[in-house]
C-alpha cells in the first residue's frame, strides 16, 4: 500500500535559518519554496535522494504549525508515504476504520495530491499519503 | 551527502499494539524485531518500499525513549538518512561544526552502522545517519 517514505515534515520557527542547516550543512538541494496562507505556513521542499524533507514554518502563532511549535518546540511534524493511487488507498484505509483528516485528496506541493490521516489512527503520528 | 531517507523512528508505548496498526492496517512487512537492553528499547523494523519504519518502545520509563514518551507522548522520534560512507560523512559534518552524539559509528539493526547527530545541530530533530 505504501510504496516509499515520500518525505518527513519538520516544523521550524523560520525557513531561512533552517535552510542554512539543510542546504548549507547537510548539502540538500532546495526544490521548491512556497507560502500557503490558507494553511498558515511557508514550506520548503528539499531533496534527500528520491525522498524529500519538507520544512514547514508557521506564518503566525495561532496556526496549526504555530501551536505545534508552541506546545512541543520545533522538530519532526509528520511523515508522508507515497502511494500509487490515493483514492484507492483512502478507500482501503476507510474499510480498515482509519480516521482521516481529509475526506478527499487535496493539492500538495510539486503537483502532488495529498491527504492526512488522523494521528489517533497512526500511533500519535501525523501521517500523510502522497500521490505524485 | 544524504542519499535517501533510510527510516523514520517512531516512539510507541508497546510494540505489539503498534505492529497491529503498521502491519495490519498499513500492510507493512515486519523485517526484524529486537530487544536492545543496553539502549533500553525494543525495536521493530518495517518495510516502506526501500525505506523503513522503526518502531521503538521503551523497556522502562527511566530510559531515553521512556522519558521522550513521558514528556511528549508517543510519536515521531528521529529521522535517519542513508549515507555511502559513514566515516567520511562524519568527518564532513565535523568540519561543518555539527555536534555529534556518537563520536564513532556503532552497530545498528540489520547489519548497519549508525551514528546520531545532536538535535541542536539539526533544528531540534534527532537525526541519524546509516550506512547499510
Amino acid at each position: 500500500m505504501f510504496e516509499a517514505i515520500d518525505h518527513v515534515g519538520i516544523a521550524v520557527e523560520e525557513i531561512d535559518a533552517a535552510l542554512e542547516t539543510y542546504t548549507g550543512t547537510f548539502g540538500m538541494a532546495l526544490l521548491h519554496r512556497q507560502r500557503v496562507p490558507e494553511h498558515g505556513v511557508e514550506l520548503a521542499m528539499l531533496a534527500a535522494g528520491e525522498g524529500h524533507v519538507e520544512l514547514v514554518a508557521p506564518l503566525a502563532s495561532d496556526t496549526p504549525v504555530g501551536r505545534f511549535i508552541g506546545a512541543r518546540g520545533p522538530g519532526l511534524h509528520h511523515v508522508a508515504y507515497r502511494v500509487a493511487d490515493i483514492e484507492e488507498t483512502m478507500a482501503t484505509l476507510r474499510e480498515r476504520s482509519v480516521e482521516m483528516i481529509d475526506e478527499t485528496p487535496r493539492a500538495g506541493a510539486l503537483d502532488s495530491r495529498i491527504a492526512f490521516l488522523h494521528p489517533r489512527g497512526a500511533g500519535g503520528v501525523l501521517t500523510e499519503i502522497v500521490q505524485r
